[in-house]
């Protein structure tokens, strides 16, 4: 193998593969990079065996061929060579090693056989449909942060992405929970994700996911079987196994009997939470929401520290009623509120809420109360 | 007690304080600050029973008075006010109380007596002198780098600050060493300071000073006894226990019989030792400088990774000579560097080497070699 290629050019594409690849690898190709050069293309594929990318960036191909070579060295390389530098990769027959240089700098890099790299082979993804870039991102932002990270419900620990019918209409979901709060969010079902099955996507790929849309403006294609998925823009495919589990039936958590209806400014209302939880324990994290005609009082205690309140104006005009909620919990959900009111739907202080954006139909929340 | 201060004064105040203010106390009290209110202004005081800090700020007091209330809680509430707010500290008799108001919001803290607060009476320091803001910011900077984190050399925990004579100037003179590499920064010796003891300030009080005075222009006030040190600007006064130790004879370790100069450019000379040691093992980070006639081969290898190589053109005549220095300890003098060049005065593989700032005297930096 031999390859010319502009710094930053590479510098981009392994920034983008070297992030699936783990700190520790128990086997030591798993801490490689595959580099495979030909037709003035230079194609890196990095995995942790479950989330596989690959990535194609343009290059002056000397001599066509493959190696792999170890992923955060080689990044650290290339990210600290000068603005504008060009980078030489050479690899000469079965060696064990690859020379990389780059004005008067000179790396030898121990190389692994690209024959021992882990290529899932080919898998047949039958359903597939494209989402815009800002689509695939709303999705993922306003529900991952309640994704679980409880490892024995290994069946929380993703999003779950199925259709659903909302109100007659088609709908792509997706949807995360740990149990204590929830998030629902959807769009209109792009056209090929009819009758999808239902997969759960881990929260390594999401993330992994959504830092390479961050950067582009291009469709995302997506396609997906009962156990993979893909997502594939511009020059990257990521391909993802799936959470091997069921989803819990999470329409049942979602009250339906709600009879109290709250609206608030919601940055006044996370600044105040924000205060008030500053009193609770570390731990609990407990915030009282009162509710009166007209004003929610916040409140909190603890031994140690003392107590806090604070009146926020609301509109509600319905019977007084406290319930308590995590703060944090609270403030993660009104962090997803972009629109001035969040809109609290209520019951009874023992009963699931649910929270709105007062602006936005499609994203809906619901939070677990807590006893205070 | 009872006090009117503003939110913005307040919180500037209580960062400076509660910075002092440890995590963890065995001790409840010291997790408090002591609030003492009257004739306009409010004093506030933390410890850690080794460095003491008084800070002053103006307010509208309505009843003297003083208290202890929870320094970091204090400032996390203080923290989220909104811009601009007023904030209302009342103490009701011996309730054990404090309450805070600030708009809506309204705080009850848990506090302990004033009487409990450990004050370290009034002592003696006999020596005092004048240092400009800038001044000490430098003696701190190029030397604090090198203080010594190994608690059982508890000697080399800080920086020993002493009067001493550099070509028959007297100087004021910052030191700090952990064995591996020594940095030595001066200035002309105030007047005031002359026969100062020799006394070895603490890192914690190090890292205090220095956050203080980065907002400062105010000359600083510095008094000292064999025991204590005190810093004094604006309406803040820190207070501090020196280390009980004996600091080496630092000027043995400063070779004398330096036969060999190198001069490099600063700026390429870090960025070619950052990427060469890219391949060093994270253990040793060592490098391998290969002098001669004009360029300088710096080198790094490891087992697992490679090998790295690059040449830097730099000013020397002597002979060739090879010498290892762990690439971290040369980043770290090399960022104190501020001039363009930086001055190598070796003489052998063996022995420390000395390295200054070609554009600036009052600094110089010892590094010991490693075995390559």
């Amino acid at each position: 193998m031999k390859l010319t290629i502009e710094r930053a050019a590479l510098q981009r594409s392994l920034a983008h593969v070297q992030s699936v690849v783990e700190r520790r690898n128990t086997i030591p190709i798993l801490s490689n990079v595959l580099l495979d050069a030909g037709q003035g293309r230079l194609s890196l594929t990095a995995t942790d065996m479950d989330l596989t990318i690959v990535e194609e960036v343009p290059c002056s191909v000397g001599e066509a061929g493959a190696t792999t070579a170890p992923a955060h060295t080689l990044y650290d390389i290339i990210r600290k060579l000068p603005e504008g530098a060009e980078v030489e990769l050479t690899t000469a027959g079965e060696t064990g090693q690859m020379a990389l240089r780059s004005g008067r700098s000179h790396f030898t890099l121990a190389t692994l056989p690209r024959e021992d790299f882990p290529t899932s082979g080919p898998s047949d993804l039958p359903r597939a449909f494209e989402l815009q870039a800002e689509e695939l991102k709303t999705l993922i932002e306003r529900s991952r942060f309640a994704i679980s990270t409880e490892e024995t419900r290994y069946y929380l620990n993703g999003i779950y992405l199925h259709a659903a019918q909302a109100d007659a209409v088609e709908v792509l979901r997706a949807v995360a929970t740990d149990g204590h709060r929830l998030a629902r969010v959807e769009m209109p079902l792009p056209s090929g994700a009819e009758g999808m099955p239902g997969v759960i996507v881990p929260r390594k790929t999401v993330g992994e996911v959504y830092k390479l849309i961050e950067e582009t403006d291009e469709p995302v294609r997506v396609s997906l079987s009962e156990t993979k998925i893909r997502f594939a823009f511009n020059d990257t495919v990521l391909t993802s196994k799936l959470i091997d589990g069921t989803f819990p039936d999470y329409e049942r958590v979602i009250p339906s009997n709600t009879d109290k209806t709250m609206e608030v400014d919601c940055r006044s209302f996370s600044q105040a939470v924000d205060r008030v939880s500053t009193i609770s324990t570390e731990k609990s994290r407990a915030v009282k929401l009162a509710l009166a005609d007209g004003t929610v009082t916040l409140s909190a205690t603890s031994p140690e520290n003392g107590s806090a309140e604070e009146d926020v104006a609301v509109s509600y005009g319905g019977p007084p009623l406290e319930i308590g909620f995590n703060s944090r919990y609270l403030l993660d959900i009104a962090g997803q509120i972009e629109g001035d009111g969040a809109v609290f739907q209520l019951s009874d202080a023992a009963s699931p809420t649910i929270v709105r954006d007062a602006a936005d139909g499609t994203a809906l929340y619901v939070l677990m109360p807590m006893r205070v």
